[in-house]
């Protein structure tokens, strides 16, 4: 077998169009409106409608998890792509701009019809944590079809969000990326996103860390319910053998990484004041993944991650707004 | 003439409608585009895209000069309504949302077709300054018909943005609405908007404020732009005599209140760190005229402005954050 050409873009992700509605709410009304604190819900278009008007007022910024990390990566200077849809509406053309201004090569065409572009209600709770409910929308409307594989067979990485096995036709696109990333030698990552996400797909879960998976990224919720444990080491035991990489977050607690026979502690990097903890996940990837692709070690592709995640918590929204490039420089030497 | 009734509402505005999409430019970026910084320019919907497409990512907040206001105003605790027109599409839903959602009666029907709900891209260059570029949009089919006589008789003060003398139809609506207020002996409120928008309109503001404001509000550039001086002293001694109160805002260094035949300096608020000057003189206005129908001094009510504005230029964006009516209870105790 020869070995794969030099990759012709690093990082290419696959994930949910969204635009993120984020509000500010106490904890009683998150429980008033009976949601779980921390986790994602998905809601109708008829559920999104209620939620919304109980909500007070709000600030609107692109969002989606895999599309968060790759605009990480483009900002931290990678050559990246998405793969995702959007309505051709108003918000469909706010995440399109905002995604190709940060430098990410966005091609998936508009849905000219159909459901609205997919919207995420994120409602932050005085402890800086985020709760949030998803209408899906025209994220539906992906499928394999809109997989270039010419694309993914020249991406280094190719990443997927765990949230993107709710869509069936999603679904199957993720597995035509899977099964054209392996073919042409190429790295697969994956979030678990969600621990209920992982409680709806953990089947299909277990068969992709088991198969397909290079690099696994979780936090201790998500990872503990995919092998249905309470105990973070039986996890971290029953993963290691699967992947090259696991790196497995634990907020203020920093994060594990578990790869080449090794484990390396992590210490989350300091933040003046936690506002919104809303992208944490997905920007701590976004870091690591550039330390991964630029041949850093894993410790550093973890310090990388923590100074990503760390800028995204000090402010509302899941984009960064700072020049994370420079302080992933500053903080973590190459 | 028996007195007015006790008004039903404090303070109701008219203005445009507007979606902001606020992001970061440098100044070479801002001369390149041929922007005179710190002021707001009309642009037609082609000229918007093509803006749009040359900035960065943006993050999406309601907006719109007199809705800023009548939000701050309805934060502070009073009751307060708005008439302004947006579109039935995404951004109207938000701009809707938003201010329903702070507690401002708003109900003027949306368009059904038409241009889009009215957009204004906001760019903050690194000083914490802005400059604005504003697609009308939606905006300019308000019309006479959308004011509520019976909300403009009930209310203590009616306040108008100039701004809102760009549409021709909403400047119908203005007139319409000055008219009511004047005839129920309620009080009419004013803003210079912009410098710009004074040297657009100049007969008519001149006209307006020698004959209906009782209340105006004005930087230095927009009131020595009003009376075409460079001389700031010379503007106030142009413009005391025909109003109660004439509040002129000056960044930095402050406010002047001139009324009663007194004059108040009033001294800015302390501010940690400026981000963000969009929406200082909108919530300066709020803040003074809850102090004013609240029947505070006139060194309260430019003291109450100065504390609302200093929250509003702490962040990105220009609606509260922050809990206004605590931070104006404790620093202008009643």
């Amino acid at each position: 077998m020869t070995p794969p050409a030099p990759p012709s873009i690093d990082i290419l992700a696959l994930g949910n169009a969204i635009v993120d509605v984020l509000s500010h709410v106490d904890d009683s009304a998150l429980e008033g409106l009976g949601l779980s604190k921390g986790t994602m819900t998905l809601v109708d278009s008829a559920q999104a409608d209620r939620l919304y008007s109980a909500l007070g007022p709000g600030v609107e910024c692109s969002g989606g998890s895999a599309a968060n990390t790759v605009v990480g990566a483009a900002m931290l200077g990678v050559r990246t792509a998405f793969v995702g849809r959007v309505r051709a509406d108003q918000l469909g053309e706010i995440f399109t701009h905002d995604i190709r201004a940060a430098g990410v090569r966005f091609d998936t065409p508009a849905a000219a019809d159909g459901a609205d572009t997919a919207m995420c209600l994120v409602m932050v709770t005085p402890d800086a944590h985020r709760t949030m409910c998803t209408h899906l929308g025209a994220s539906v409307e992906l499928g394999p079809d809109d997989v270039d594989e010419a694309l993914v067979r020249g991406a280094a990485v190719t990443y997927l969000e765990g949230y993107l096995w709710d869509p069936p036709g999603a679904r199957e696109a993720m597995r035509r990326a899977v099964a054209v990333a392996k073919d042409a030698g190429r790295a697969v990552a994956l979030t678990l996103s969600d621990p209920f996400c992982v409680d709806r797909h953990r089947a299909d879960f277990l068969d992709l860390v088991d198969n397909d998976v290079d690099i696994l990224f979780a936090n201790e919720s998500e990872i503990t319910s995919l092998y249905e444990t309470d105990d973070l080491d039986d996890a971290l035991h029953s993963v290691t053998p699967l992947v090259k990489v696991a790196a497995i977050t634990r907020s203020e607690h920093g994060a594990v990484i578990v790869g080449d026979g090794e484990i390396h502690v992590v210490p989350a990097e300091p933040v003046a004041q936690v506002i919104d903890t809303t992208g944490a996940g997905d920007l701590f990837a976004a870091g690591f993944l550039v330390g991964w692709t630029g041949g850093r070690t894993l410790h550093d592709c973890g310090r990388m991650g923590a100074v990503a995640a760390a800028e995204i918590i000090s402010h509302l929204g899941a984009r960064p707004e700072a020049d994370i490039a420079a302080l992933v420089a500053a903080r973590v030497p190459g």
